[in-house]
């Protein structure tokens, strides 16, 4: 049993599991995939505003599993503890059928932001482009084709996602609504939509560097790329438009960048993106990984 | 994400993974399944005097999952929030190729009683009697032979674990060491021998009810059963010999018995049992469930 200090603020806590059938896609290691459990829990954290303190981890072991495997997760785990200086303060082992690990975060926040707080005329905001993660998994487990260097950071996006905390504890104050990425951009924009009672109008597609032409060289959709992707961990809100200037310096001192990508709407549930001056439904589509 | 209320003394948290080929034994319903892996964490924080505030739970689904079986969960999960008084705060569902069941708890403690306080001359205590569950597991998977009364509670010990909260939580102020049976009482004696830097002489064997005569009957030996069982959820501890008897008052209050088994000694690491006047070595064995 762990003893956690009290940090500041009100007490938060959140698991997220990750299991490997549907989690960890070819090519990722073990290290990479203990990383990622993490990963997962400080991306909400950092949504919400939320400072991560402690967390511990439960794992399922495969009976065969190899010293170096083992080794493998312990070194993913220290790396997220430094990466988000969070403390891994207590676990269990345990065998089953295929690799599962369940990270339990606890933290503490002054403020959180939660997903029913915008209203018409705010700026939708991001903090990252989109699509790099869907085609990340076109690359590793269809093997799309890519030039290097484009594969190389949509690969990463998928084995290394990095959701930017600093940035999440600068913007939250400034917040009415947020969610992280998770379950790609439409899937939360929808949710956004329908938790805070608004619309949504997209006005410029975040598209990541090189997404458009990974797109036209294996025929997919840049749009769908970027709207129904997934695992970004890439914060998605919403900011009174006179706040918009101070977040988007907050987040510029975290070493981030805040990206205004359209406005809340009173259409409630609607949304849509504007392409030449019409409009087009947003669907509410998004990517189950590797199912 | 869930906000957990601040309680009196200090933020403990631990996780505790159930997963369905170690740890669901033939007979036992997905109700009974979520219901256990609440008593798996409740178990440890009866047995070091935290109070359970909050849990949250992540489970692993196989595909087939069916609508009844989702509903045993859920029902389950309020069995053990109305039994202990914690409150189902949050959780995560997954994909997975058996059920997986990780239970993150979260409570407060005044003291919390570890593993290294006991001291030669200490009484060993129990807080109830062992034999059932590894009795129970040899009529439930291999079809041992038993009286019907006897076969209910030995059954009973594995589908409907029952830690005894209200008695740890009595219990804890005057507890030198202690931690739970979890691993069957002879690894719990190693364990705190170990930790503490003493040994044990155990005088009385806590045998459950009708324990010898099933072991007669099935060939079986009553010292393993009562040593080599596990996961009783039996409160396994050392008090000073001044203290016993508040002590036993006080478990009584709470509604359970303190039974008293030995003593520590000051031979570092030596667990003997004292038959007829002689002893023998307690072998630091346990019974890993269903492997």
């Amino acid at each position: 049993m762990a003893v956690i200090p009290l940090g500041p603020g009100r007490l938060v806590a959140k698991v997220d599991m990750l299991v490997e059938g549907t989690d960890v896609p070819k090519g990722m290691t073990y290290r990479e995939a203990a990383r990622k459990a993490v990963a997962m829990c400080v991306s909400d954290f950092a949504a919400k505003g939320a400072r991560p303190d402690s967390f511990l981890i439960s794992l399922g072991l495969r009976k065969g599993v190899t010293q170096e495997e083992v080794e493998g997760l312990a070194q993913g785990l220290r790396d997220a503890e430094q990466e988000w200086d969070a403390h891994l303060v207590g676990g269990d082992t345990n065998e089953s059928s295929e690799l599962v690990i369940d990270c339990a975060m606890v933290g503490f926040a002054r403020k959180l932001v939660t997903r029913v707080g915008a209203s018409p005329g705010d700026r939708l905001v991001v903090t990252g482009l989109f699509g790099y993660t869907r085609a990340g998994l076109k690359i590793l487990m269809e093997g799309a084709s890519a030039e290097a260097k484009f594969a190389e950071s949509a690969k990463g996006s998928v084995l290394h996602p990095t959701p930017n905390l600093r940035v999440g504890l600068a913007l939250a104050p400034y917040l009415t609504s947020a969610m992280d990425s998770s379950d790609g951009l439409a899937r939360s924009l929808h949710t956004l939509a329908k938790e805070s009672g608004v619309g949504f109008e997209v006005i410029a597609l975040p598209v990541g560097q090189g997404v458009e032409r990974f797109a036209r060289t294996n025929g997919l959709s840049t749009e769908q790329l970027v709207l129904e992707g997934g695992e970004e961990y890439i914060i998605v809100g919403t900011v009174k438009g006179s706040k918009f200037s101070s977040a988007a310096k907050a987040v510029k001192r975290a070493g981030g960048e805040l990206i205004e990508i359209g406005m809340a709407t009173s259409s409630k549930g609607r949304v849509e993106l504007r392409v030449r001056g019409s409009y087009k439904p947003i669907r509410n589509e998004g990517w189950t990984h590797l199912r």
